[in-house]
């Protein structure tokens, strides 16, 4: 379930009507590692092991299934997911229970964002490694809607969408969060031993800021395609990282802001 | 400077274009306090004393302006805010350099989420003021986005503008991050001493989550109408508080899913 029924006066011409009203569920994920909390995320509940992978991965906690010997939920609440990294895999003491955003960016550690990307290391992108055409690339966001059963009825969920160079969809992840669906999402290809996602595009129902092309970069995602806009600076990671960003992507048009060479015009 | 220009290619049924895009800045803003590091924010560059302020305010580190002996920008670089408490006022050693969310909803310090907005004191809401019409309520999306600038020319921009219940625009604040825009909204208001905003309106540009909702219960704001929807924990939030909350906020239509006793219909 990730909706409830709330009892909702919904007006229309300044007359209401009461009818319940079908809401996105958010609720606070525990993460913790060996034993201690690291961070939170607001989320909509499902897929939580996933959620919690994905953010370790691309925190750069951990880099392989195997550096994750255990993950699982808390037996005495839904709300809680615990991991356990390999032995010898030491979680840095300065990151235990710190926030994503400061240890991506601290001043502590002297990093610039881009930089710390680098630092935790994602897969070299290949040129034209896929190459697809506009006529497809156009047809992706109608296709995740199609299977986006929720946002039809909330208009409060976040997609991210994994689609074959084929136009053929993989992989849908939903989330109040844009960042936990595709958390989500990489969280999932990481359990399953899938990573780099080197032939994929991952397309994204609201706009491409800098937290997400960081995780898609980690990711080794060569197409990122977004339904809303980029930021200055989720367009320098991409430019750096060699990633094809397109944004305000729909039927008839999209703008290529990086690496337009995988699109084929 | 909230925007930047980047070569783009705009692709209009299938034929690039090549054209500058004007595209939102997002740089890192760290805040420290007492010469640590505390936090970091990807926000757009500008008011990033309000912002720092705002998110002190929220999160119930200070509780008026004189809590704050000294709030001013680095030296070195524009991406830093430093933040100097009243002798006295401690900072909780276990939030220094935390997370927000980790602050707000750790597993550590036993609380509930809306239990932490309880423990941060907020203003008690009074019933029914302010009161306003459905038609003013109508008219606020429109009037928000005639002061928003930077939006119509990049798209990217999400938008916090505080209205008197006579439909009076009073502030505007506008941030690649929905958070940032609330918080720099509700910072300069805390700087100006003018919390709690009883008589206020606040109306939003997107989705009026959990933390949005949260930091607009801490500054006394009674109305928060959005453009965007609501979630569970937003909703339950604001019922407890006795916030009035609308969602899907246009002409012609709305919901109201919490006190819409301040609604005159």
């Amino acid at each position: 379930m990730k909706v409830e029924s709330w009892p909702t006066a919904h007006v229309v011409e300044g007359r209401p009507q009461e009818l319940p009203d079908a809401v996105v569920i958010e609720e606070p994920l525990e993460i913790w590692i060996g034993g201690a909390p690291f961070t939170v995320a607001m989320r909509t509940p499902g897929e939580d092991l996933e959620l919690a992978a994905g953010l370790l991965y691309a925190e750069g906690i951990v880099d392989e299934p195997a550096d994750l010997v255990a993950l699982e939920a808390a037996g005495d609440t839904e709300n809680r997911v615990l991991a356990r990294l390999r032995p010898g895999l030491a979680l840095d003491p300065r990151r235990a229970g710190r926030s994503l955003a400061s240890s991506s960016a601290c001043g502590v550690c002297g990093k610039t964002e881009i930089d710390a990307i680098f630092a935790r290391g994602f897969p070299l992108l290949e040129a034209r490694r896929p190459t697809v055409s506009a006529a497809l690339l156009e047809s992706l966001p109608e296709r995740m809607r199609a299977a986006q059963p929720v946002f039809a009825k909330t208009g409060g969920l976040h997609a991210a969408a994994l689609f074959a160079a084929d136009g053929e969809l993989a992989l849908l992840r939903e989330d109040v969060g844009r960042h936990n669906a595709v958390d989500k999402l990489v969280g999932a290809c990481f359990l399953a031993g899938r990573l780099p996602l080197r032939d994929w595009l991952l397309v994204l129902s609201g706009r491409a800021g800098f937290e997400i092309i960081q995780k898609a970069a980690r990711a080794g995602v060569p197409i990122v395609a977004a339904v809303g806009s980029p930021s200055s600076l989720s367009l320098r990671t991409a430019e750096r990282v060699g990633m094809t960003l397109v944004g305000f992507l729909r039927r008839g048009r999209f703008n290529i802001y990086t690496s337009g060479d995988r699109i084929a015009l």
